[in-house]
């Protein structure tokens, strides 16, 4: 079993009958998805949505029941990966380009809870690139705010074109470096007219469980 | 000449040769329009950026040169109108649905002047409702938290179907009752994942040139 799995299964032993969890998306969110769906297989009754349609479709595949967004008005509990986690439990998230559909989801959760393998573990975020969704509207003006920013953006790609997000934006990948202020990044950034939001997860995360490649796992609360 | 175009002539006396310019969206952006495609066939050299699809429309039309977005490095002025106006020049715009590109042409021009007949002035923002542009995603978990900041969301609707944006986005009119302090809402606005931005245009206009139904212009400039 690999960290990644070893920290899915851990996780998704939270879960118990009568929740309705967020599913993340992503290469460790989908060994959550997986051993969820195992449980429910077992018995265990929960609803679930999906950070993403890649997530959604696996889950219906599995067999994992799924709650109607018009329906949703709380989530119990989500379970999802991260690029970056700090030792405050502040994350960078979006490598997969679904950032704001996670961020939706992990703010209105009573609980959500990161599993990452032990590579994805930092001092201080900022090694790997801030994603940030901005709307293909004028983007070069937004752009040059990034830039200002010093967040040396590069628009992400797919086949040559701009990559489009599930809500229709682009992605803006920024290396700023170590984040000193990840609380103060953030609200420079989503107070910029254009961003429609960004890839740090400040103080969200209340539980982080972290797979090792010995065959261990950590688990880390948020304090 | 109506108080609007009584205003929007005003402020078209600014634009000189050279400039790039934002046109805003709405009845009193199209007499600035009108007024300003009056002076390019007068001799007037100007490229202009329009804040949406209808305005680019109607100044192509009319002749006003336009220049595409990826050229675009900052704006000179851009001249819009507003629902509402208070007396440290704040604004409630978004009545059109334009809000997010007007913000983001307003916010990267050097001079904002803003246009509106003497119904628009008011003491105290919010007695029109803000609109507030969010995604579709997982929107009733968005809207509860409108509704937490007691804003009694309204989702804009369009032919019984909500109204898209522009930007493919949601419009939930919003009504505070009146709105203490524009920064701050403002700020806890953008901060909603799921919240794209929202109508509120604080300290941003440089001037406001307001068209009196009695043939007068006053013009009241940012402190």
């Amino acid at each position: 079993m690999n960290a990644k799995q070893l920290a899915a299964e851990q996780a998704v032993e939270h879960i118990n009958d009568g929740m309705i969890v967020g599913l993340g998306t992503g290469s460790t969110a989908y060994w959550a998805i997986r051993s969820l769906a195992e449980k429910v297989s077992e018995g265990l009754r929960i609803r679930a949505v999906a950070s993403s349609i890649q997530s959604e479709d696996l889950a219906k595949q599995l067999g994992i029941p799924l709650i109607p967004f018009s329906e949703l008005e709380e989530i119990d509990m989500t379970i999802d990966g991260a690029d970056e986690v700090d030792a405050d439990l502040n994350l960078i998230k979006g490598g997969g380009g679904a950032l704001l559909r996670e961020k939706i989801l992990a703010a209105n959760s009573k609980r959500l809870i990161i599993i990452v393998d032990e590579s994805k573990r930092v001092e201080r975020l900022g090694a790997f690139p801030l994603p940030v969704e901005i709307v293909p509207f004028a983007a070069n003006l937004t752009i040059r705010r990034l830039e200002r920013l010093q967040g040396k953006p590069q628009i992400r790609l797919a086949n040559g074109e701009p990559f489009i997000t599930d809500n229709g934006n682009w992605i803006a990948d920024c290396s700023f470096g170590p984040i000193a202020d990840p609380a103060q990044l953030h609200l420079q950034l989503n107070m910029i007219p254009g961003v429609v939001d960004n890839g740090l997860f400040v103080q969200m995360a209340h539980q982080v469980v972290v797979g090792y490649n010995d065959g261990t796992v950590k688990i880390i609360n948020s304090r």
